[in-house]
């Protein structure tokens, strides 16, 4: 079972990378076969599944940073990730639904810190190979359309 | 005794709720006799009492949520609200005083998210009818005017 | 040992300082030999240890506090100090390495609040005359140049 120190591992871990842009780490945090989803608000209370980005499995978590690594067609910017308060939604078998808040905010060079996105992270964590992974990760932000400023993982 | 656990559950509802724009809840997270104030910051070190905002009733929270849901006359907006770490400042008998900051961020639609408020809340959590319930809070801004766009409650 | 919970509440208390400007209280927070440092990311990750503010000792941060209060050179402002959650990096001995990130936010009368610091500190704290302190301090921040805004503590 994933307990509460195992999950807050979890998620300083994965922010942690993230902050640090070890993007090639990123994928190890999902299962094989799984969702990664950044949908608008609006959509995703619809009910509607049309997604901003998506994702159904690791392998294309890692097209997406080799995408991203490899081209270097933005100015360079830093992100750093705060995380809301880490709320366990349900638990179904080993299986536990994770939401919190997320606001990341985006610093690029000479410029003010702004936010580029204010968002709720609907999570499913199993355990997979003795350590936990996202099954599912659902990325719901507060606005019509993702910024364009968005280019590295949430 | 309301422990550590049940004050990160009690604020984690509490958040939630707001951030769902459930807001016919959001009076039962007091008691029926409470004080819900927001105040400047100035005003509250000066100690004056002169709020931007004031109900010391539930019935007065309720009223507040019905004129809120039963007019449409804002901007559709999103609020997401990001509390700091809960710190216990006292217990009173059964009663205990926790402190928190709180930033609350607004995005309305086609726009980029912004701060609404930077606050520190000064809370008195009772136990009543099983739960814990805000006696009293008060929700310290910094500034020396609330913004209009505070439309939803903090 | 610095365990999790009196982790929790030394940055309770030291947040709690700097957020109600008793600048007096912060020096006490640190050993008397000590570091405190604030740096551009970029210099940081280069390991180049230019700093925008440095001290070497308590005594420093005393006289930055006393410059600080005696010239009243600044447009009034208030500082809210949001950290993100708390992590152990290493333990060497009885001393505890922690990193967390630290979103600092601005009002100033009757303008927005705005960013003023997105940075990541690099924490290591030590028993001190029975309390934990700060051995050494260095707050990472997200930019090129410090905002000329940044006026009180991180």
């Amino acid at each position: 079972m994933i307990d509460r120190d195992a999950l807050r591992d979890f998620y300083d871990d994965y922010y942690n990378v993230l902050d640090d842009v070890r993007l090639e780490e990123w994928p190890a945090f999902f299962t094989e076969d799984c969702i990664y989803r950044i949908i608008p608000r609006e959509n995703f209370e619809a009910g509607y599944t049309l997604s901003t980005i998506y994702a159904e499995s690791r392998g294309m978590l890692i097209d997406r940073v080799m995408g991203l690594t490899r081209s270097q067609m933005y100015a360079p910017r830093y992100y750093r990730r705060f995380p809301g308060p880490l709320r366990i939604v349900a638990r179904e078998g080993e299986a536990v639904r994770v939401r919190h808040n997320l606001l990341v905010v985006q610093t690029l060079i000479d410029k003010k810190t702004e936010i580029v996105l204010s968002a709720v992270c609907h999570d499913l964590l199993v355990t997979d190979g003795a350590r936990p992974r996202l099954r599912e990760r659902i990325v719901v932000f507060d606005s019509e359309m993702l910024p364009n400023s968005l280019i590295y993982p949430a």
